[in-house]
């Protein structure tokens, strides 16, 4: 997508054809700074201090890190130790384990001198196939929402879409999985205003997903997490759309926390409210989200200190709560599948539940359990 | 309540029985100050600034400022001067015109040497009238909840409240509304552990509702607005309860932004969500609160801009959004009756509809609308 009308990749390569390159997302929204990784241990940092973050980028850029790595040392021990160090640098992500695998997979029986160059072409295929997957959760997502956008900018209004955290394509390769059916909207001539919740504590709407509506060029307004309900109460938002972490072969949605909240204010009003999600997301073992995803506590410091941009164009960390008072962060929460109008993937759009999930993918039907 | 030990109200005479003493609450929760009034100057900047905040707390303030301008010029233009003056430092604050019409009527008839003193009478009398409104409260709300706390309590484990901003005694003269309860509790030798929202954007919950259960000793753990439903989906809340800006004649409540969310979180996991208030919240006229109620819209900065305490110990402000991006800040949200358990008010606990609250209120039930 667009930063100050130059199209962008979250990761690319240099005129080398070996620097991989990507933004420093931890200095977002304030500064726009790009980073170029050489080696193993550049790529290793990238993922540890979330310069790159969401599960699909941190997968491409462990792939690209796979790749540098076998410039240094294309040997067998070379490799292991590669994937190794990255899989520890963030060891609950999905996505990461299933891309070191995949390369390692396609390196294991090559010579020595042949790995590089397919590192290199294993690890743009990855990032491509999720630049194609979330194109198409953006054609699929933008069908729906066309149909809801066509009388409101007949009247002269636009659609207006609410979201919680940041599932754009700075979580991504490109497009994103919440905001890919946004962009293809607005990049079709659809009039759209999109409403993005702060999402506390980690302000991942106000800085990231604001930020990137912001460089595309598309209108947005930044509100409280608390705000959503009353803007729905009151007809102000047309369609709800978020992304998911795991998601349970009955359509129940583990994603950001507060997401349940507004899935419920959303039901109350009889506001549409979809998920976009690769299939990659799906845990088809699992039927009860509520009961059977583990929810991970993180820091209380998220939660008391929130950092921000400074008078002085520093950025600067305050705490917001008094001393010796305790704070609790859980970072996710389940939003059970009734309350979901339709989970858009890759191939469509599914009914949010078991029957709904097996039509789109029939491979997995049998793995729906009761 | 106490404040590291020490009963306080929010507002209190100096040992000269005329200087008006309150707590600079804009300092809280990072600084204990307390400010004395010795002017109407003084009693209007403290209202204008916020140093007090809470609609009785405004209305004790303003009644005092009165008693203040007294000594200076107790004529009748000087009564007049003082209660417009005193009413454009908060010019939507009900009970601020509803204090200074009660301190007019009774210092009208009297001759000037005779009304200081009866100013700073009638000033105390409002004072203590909200002293016993909320410890009335405090009493109705804590028979309510030693009912759940009971069987906690024996199995070792503490009632679990999860409240919205702050309706505690630093809005109020003491107690406060829907921490009156609480503190009720507490202060019998009930354990008590209190989910206190962050209550974005102000921040209300972090700082005044966090920094006076603190004080107060009363066992209390922040989170993300976020962060209630998953918490009420995990049975780690027992009750909700919140406060009212304003209260429907059928029991529709308007509180600050958010609490609408929580009472439908509340509602889908059958735990029951109370509200505290006092009578003079009630408008007997409205009974459609979403419909008729309007909501203030604030400035934008407020989300977009957080202050805390930095590093240096010094107040700091910082941005959290990016340069460019809107923000929207409605500042209250209406919660249907439906979604409402009781309503505690210093009578008792009324049914959320019109028949519940005309039984607790017989001399309105004539006015409460179909």
């Amino acid at each position: 997508m667009n930063v100050g009308g130059t199209p962008y990749r979250t990761i690319w390569l240099g005129d080398d054809g070996r620097t991989v390159e990507i933004i420093d997302q931890t200095r977002l929204p304030h500064e726009f700074v790009t980073v170029e990784l050489h080696t193993l241990d550049d790529a290793v940092v990238a993922i540890k201090t979330m310069q790159v973050r969401g599960a699909p980028l941190i997968g491409a850029t462990a792939a690209y890190g796979v790749a540098l790595a076998m410039i240094a040392d294309p040997s067998d021990p070379g490799l292991k130790t590669a994937a190794k160090t990255l899989l520890d640098s963030r060891p609950t992500a999905v996505n990461l384990r299933w891309a070191l695998e995949s390369m390692a997979e396609t390196l294991a029986d090559l010579p020595e001198d042949q790995r590089v160059e397919a590192a290199y072409e294993a690890a743009a295929k990855i990032a491509d196939d999720d630049v194609e997957s979330c194109r198409a959760i953006g054609k699929h997502g933008a069908k729906v929402f066309n149909d809801l956008a066509v009388d409101l900018n007949k009247a002269g209004a636009a659609l207006n879409i609410l979201t919680h955290c940041n599932a754009g394509w700075l979580a991504t390769v490109d497009y994103g999985t919440a905001l890919a059916p946004i962009y293809t909207l607005h990049d079709s001539g659809v009039r759209v205003h999109v409403w993005v919740d702060e999402t506390r504590p980690r302000n991942q709407g106000a800085s990231l997903t604001a930020w990137e509506l912001g460089q595309h060029g598309i209108p947005h307004t930044v509100i409280a997490d608390n705000a959503g309900g009353h803007l729905m109460q009151h007809g102000r938002v047309d369609a709800c759309i978020t992304g998911s972490d795991r998601t349970t072969g009955s359509g129940d949605v583990c994603n950001k926390i507060g997401t349940y909240l507004k899935a419920l204010a959303a039901h109350d009003n009889n506001t549409p409210f979809y998920v976009a999600l690769p299939h990659s997301t799906i845990d088809w073992s699992i039927t009860d989200g509520v009961r059977d995803i583990p929810i991970e506590e993180r820091g209380s410091r998220e939660v008391t200190h929130i950092a921000g941009l400074g008078d002085d164009g520093e950025i600067t960390t305050v705490q917001v709560t008094p001393l010796g008072s305790k704070a609790a962060n859980a970072a996710f929460d389940v939003t059970p599948a009734r309350l979901v109008t339709g989970i858009i993937t890759e191939r469509g759009v599914a009914d949010p539940n078991g029957a709904g999930l097996a039509a789109l993918y029939p491979e997995h039907a049998q793995e729906v359990s009761k």
